[in-house]
């Protein structure tokens, strides 16, 4: 495997060299990974990646020719390069499991470690969880509106190069996609392998009727028709209807379905619903694709299209839109005790919670629904019954006190002392996790137009230290 | 080097595999890629991913564990996956240079191959030319409005993944900008690596004059203060001249510049250049960052913002865009003939233009500035100079018949059976190519909003060939 230990902003290896020279190496410092708003406008985000932070610290360390190349910038004195060539991860890691649903502004990975390792991991650690959690959470919005019909991920020719593309494609299959075209993929990570036919198996025979015949003979267990080279119900349909008389039906053989790539679908899926029915092939399937997104497949839905399964490429792999995720410096350890840290800046939206903290989620005991996140001090005691009163953290007047629940932290350690302590479960696994993620949350919340917005509060003592912050730093 | 040839959409093998029952392996047959509407509803698009291309066409190949997985998925006959093997690329393929101007519809990249070669290679050609033609599309908007400050690409973390991020800031460079913050990148593809500072730096030390002095002692040739950590103009600005005075200057240093993060930066860049200018400090620089795109960078410039050169992040490696190049048969040969395809379908944006086809750019012969392009079928000899009479493809009336030009055909030999032909050039040669690309093209063509829309025509035979045969496939 390449060394990817350097895919690193630049800025993180000046600042390692300045903590590097202000000697303070073994100074343990904590950052934690967040973001500010859901992607999509959406009501949650589905966390993903730690897969790959996983690997990437495992692996983290810089090889000869990577120190010589850092060497021939001049930018770095010897004594640190020295340092470089043995360094290692020995820090702590917790992290949201992949697949959780999560929220705006609470921490989803917090690390603690020696200064200089904290700052070189920011960058890859990002990108990897901005790509998977953005797959993900995009990936389960589509699948919530397809209502339990198939969603096959085909987006590999879209995405942002070839490894974005098999990456889009294993977080997919998190999000709850049933499988992808992307072959390399599959092979990899164990998914279905999907596909139907192409355009061009069409286009390069003489005739319709002809090229459907041959693709039936070849692939006779997955006879799915894609109908709409030349003219999708007065040619295409007819055309997979006598295939299916002439070869399919003489030979045993099952009319699997058909796959409508362009045009009106709603309109199309109903004729050729009915035109299937009418010639007798109840059973035969519709498959719908097209530059599907979620709204789209909402209103095929309302309108009555008919369809069976669907296939999203664009809107999953190269999806328009981006997760913010952000990696900020929230407390050293100074003495063997822990600082709380803070950075306010112009935007007020870009002030962050600062200290070592925790994430706890309080679920009605009753219906098993999320009732609300409280974000609180890594020291603080949260009480696992009885009563607790939330606090807005913009609003403070606005409190809501809530009783019969039960409570859950979510962040588990990743690594601790640089050894990896937890067991990444199996991408199938991850899928029927974050399923069950998502049984949890209220259907409000899980609306894809104006959700209502989950509650994440901060903890009365949380509050107080971040006001007294605020004041500390810039009521000079 | 891992090999990737399987990533490639499952459709591909069953197709191939279909091809092959047919006894068809020996065929060829020609595509094209192309796409139908220029990202950003701009008014061009440049090229890229061709080095990506080559690689994968080079190494083209599988390996026994990817036969004995397909084997075992159950699809495919002994005979085919003994020909998978074998199989290597033995056609023919041209294509425009990286970092050259194209617009929609006409041929990029043109495949002539053996029905199989070049099905399976679809899915890797259109991953990596939309995502290289993406990101060096959007870096020449973007360095284009900035006037000539330079643009520092630092994104990675945003990008989608790891090694999207890598291929990201290659491009990014080729399109214009200055260097990029992806240490890897930089290394790999010799790419300045830049940097400024982080505001880790600052929150992790006791005082933001504390740590700009820290920081300029560890990077004397580098002093670019971030300052927005607690408030830029009253905390940020006057820490930053502090330790101007007080280490800089009296050590011969120079205080290189400033960098805002947040708040509005044009609000803030005019009163910190005043600030600044008024302590004497006139070549300190001004950098500006935060979810800069080209609109937000024509604007600040309108609006008089004072800076000298630019971070952009998400909008060059995490773009909310998408290039939607496709892959679509055009011909086949037959007995030693060319047999032109088509593809029709439902939407007529979604009609291909059919034949194996080559694009000719007609330049004005005084200014230089290209006058349009026009698809003529391969066989077609297009007049080197006296007249020549553009046809608009779908308004037929509108002609416009040209003289003093000078014509350049557009697509160059990449492979010939199977062998590389092209020496790509250096990755600064194709920076230079791409911006005297640009040169040649209107500024109406070039604004950002609501550009003039580009002559790209049809031959007259082209349309003709193309009429027939819309009515050969869809007038049964």
């Amino acid at each position: 495997m390449e060394n990817k230990t350097l895919m690193t902003d630049f800025y993180e290896l000046t600042m390692a060299q300045t903590y590097f020279d202000q000697d303070k190496k073994d100074e343990y410092v904590y950052f934690d990974i967040f973001f500010r708003k859901n992607p999509y406008n959406g009501g949650y985000t589905i966390s993903g990646g730690l897969d790959n932070i996983i690997d990437y610290i495992n692996n983290f360390h810089f090889e000869p020719n990577e120190i010589e190349y850092l060497k021939g910038l001049g930018n770095f004195s010897n004594d640190f390069l020295d340092y470089l060539k043995d360094i290692k991860f020995t820090g702590d890691i917790y992290s949201v499991p992949d697949g959780t649903v999560v929220f705006p502004n609470e921490p989803v990975i917090t690390i603690r470690a020696k200064c200089i390792e904290a700052q070189l991991l920011e960058t890859a650690l990002l990108a990897n969880f901005n790509h998977g959690s953005l797959v993900t959470t995009v990936s389960k919005r589509i699948t919530e509106e397809a209502k339990g019909r198939p969603v096959m991920e085909f987006g590999a020719r879209r995405a942002r190069g070839i490894d974005s593309a098999i990456e889009a494609s294993k977080y997919s299959y998190v999000g709850g996609c049933s499988g992808t075209s992307n072959t390399l993929a599959a092979m990899r990570y164990g998914i279905p392998a999907l596909g139907t036919m192409a355009h061009s198996l069409v286009t390069e025979s003489e005739d319709e009727y002809e090229a459907f015949l041959k693709f039936a003979k070849s692939n006779p267990d997955n006879c799915v028709f894609l109908v709409d080279t030349y003219d999708t119900l007065r040619i295409g349909i007819p055309n997979a209807i006598r295939v299916a008389r002439d070869y399919l039906v003489p030979n045993g053989l099952k009319f699997k379905g058909i796959r409508i790539d362009s045009g009106d679908l709603a309109y199309l899926s109903k004729e050729a619903r009915k035109i299937l029915d009418e010639a007798g092939f109840k059973d035969t399937q519709i498959c719908l694709s097209n530059g599907l997104d979620e709204r789209t497949i909402r209103d095929l839905i309302n309108q009555g299209a008919c369809f069976d399964s669907l296939g999203v490429g664009d809107n999953i792999a190269a999806s328009k839109e981006r997760l913010g995720g952000v990696y900020k410096l929230v407390a050293v350890e100074k003495h063997g005790k822990t600082i709380p840290k803070i950075k306010v800046s112009n935007d007020s939206t870009k002030t962050i919670n600062p200290g070592y903290k925790k994430v706890y989620r309080f679920y009605d005991k009753t219906t098993g629904f999320a009732l609300g996140d409280v974000i609180a001090l890594a020291d603080e005691k949260i009480p696992l019954d009885g009563k607790y009163t939330l606090i807005n953290p913009v609003d403070t007047w606005k409190k809501k006190t809530i009783s019969n629940y039960t409570v859950r932290p979510l962040l588990v350690p990743i690594f601790k002392d640089g050894e990896q302590v937890y067991n990444m479960p199996s991408l199938k696994a991850r899928r029927e996790y974050c399923d069950n993620e998502m049984k949890t949350i209220y259907p409000e919340v899980r609306r894809i137009t104006n959700p209502h917005i989950y509650y994440v509060d901060l903890s009365e003592k949380l509050l107080t230290l971040k006001n007294k912050l605020i004041h500390q730093y810039t009521g000079k």
